[in-house]
């Protein structure tokens, strides 16, 4: 079995990798880069467990092809989520690293509930 | 060699190949089908040679599964797109036909240029 | 900070997100099938922390349509993979469940290295 | 209306737009490659109207990231597609070209049938 943690850790791991290998490719530019991000956010919101996301596409890596677009890849991503599970929250990222696309656990929290007297 | 007709036509189809295997599979709702909609219009007219594109996604296929939310499926796709090529047009489809996401050109057409005197 | 645990159950949940988003909706049938699941086990174990994984792709699910093939669909994955993080390894499945793809941590496990007299 | 030839034409866009798009971003490695290769063209020829599909993954540009594997980028194609309506077959091509990864029609060719006396 696993706690509440880990639960949460877990799907913050789906959907990071879910997000990164749904999208990496589409074609995008600045001027589209906002479209995009927008509607991966209401994507990955729609995934159980999913408390928060936001997305920033780093438009100075977006440079014009021969045709003047440029392809999502791993490196533009800067993303933040957040996963519950019961009372524990967990907030995970994916953002570049040493030339890695890196998803990392940044941190985990447990909510104490008010008692109601 | 190709004439313009036959490169708009070759220009239709890989846009239409390409926004079919980019989005299959994306979560997504009734609710946030505009904004996946609206990305894959943006996205798909920065590629070369593309004029216009709609998509419409077909919301009454968005069924709940047991988290609450759908799956970007193929035959959800209504898609029109008009590639150009110097003078010359052509109108492409991806809708559903018996059963099958069907990729079809519609009509291409030859404008005459004006003569300027 | 995540214990190592905790991290090899994170890295299970990325690679099960993103083998899933990476791969669905690639024409499939049975008789490719096995050349498919191949080319997913190679792709996934390639990824750092991954131990071990096997693909099953669910052959009575691959129906033929109009044009006598069919498209890798989520729920046709059966996926077991092993992660691991210094001594403690982590298996966790992709499989059907209720009509959904479910994603599920199955155990996991620390390792006591041998004492060396 | 469009010919058989128009037909072919618009089939190989269709499918290089699509093969594209689907594989781009999976992990990949020298030793994978020949793996992906396989899968993609056993994928590709179920689809109507292909007659033979070549793919080959340019090692070269699989350079090792912090974890050791590389990634599936669209300028490691080189795919050669034929198509057939009819009788008229289309050859086109994925290749890199001045750093974008150009699909063109290479040629159309009409079989004669033989006369059957």
């Amino acid at each position: 079995m696993q706690s509440d943690r880990e639960r949460a850790i877990f799907e913050a791991g789906i959907k990071l990798g879910a997000l990164y290998h749904q999208w990496v490719g589409t074609p995008i530019s600045q001027e589209s880069a906002g479209s995009v991000e927008s509607a991966i956010e209401k994507s990955v919101v729609l995934q159980p467990f999913v408390e928060e996301i936001t997305v920033r596409l780093d438009r100075k890596q977006m440079k014009k092809n021969l045709f003047g677009y440029s392809e999502l890849a791993g490196l533009m991503f800067d993303a933040e989520i957040v996963t519950r599970v019961n009372f524990t929250y967990c907030r995970a990222r994916l953002a570049p690293q040493d030339g890695y696309p890196l998803m990392q656990v940044v941190e985990c929290r447990e909510i104490t509930p008010v008692s109601d007297h």
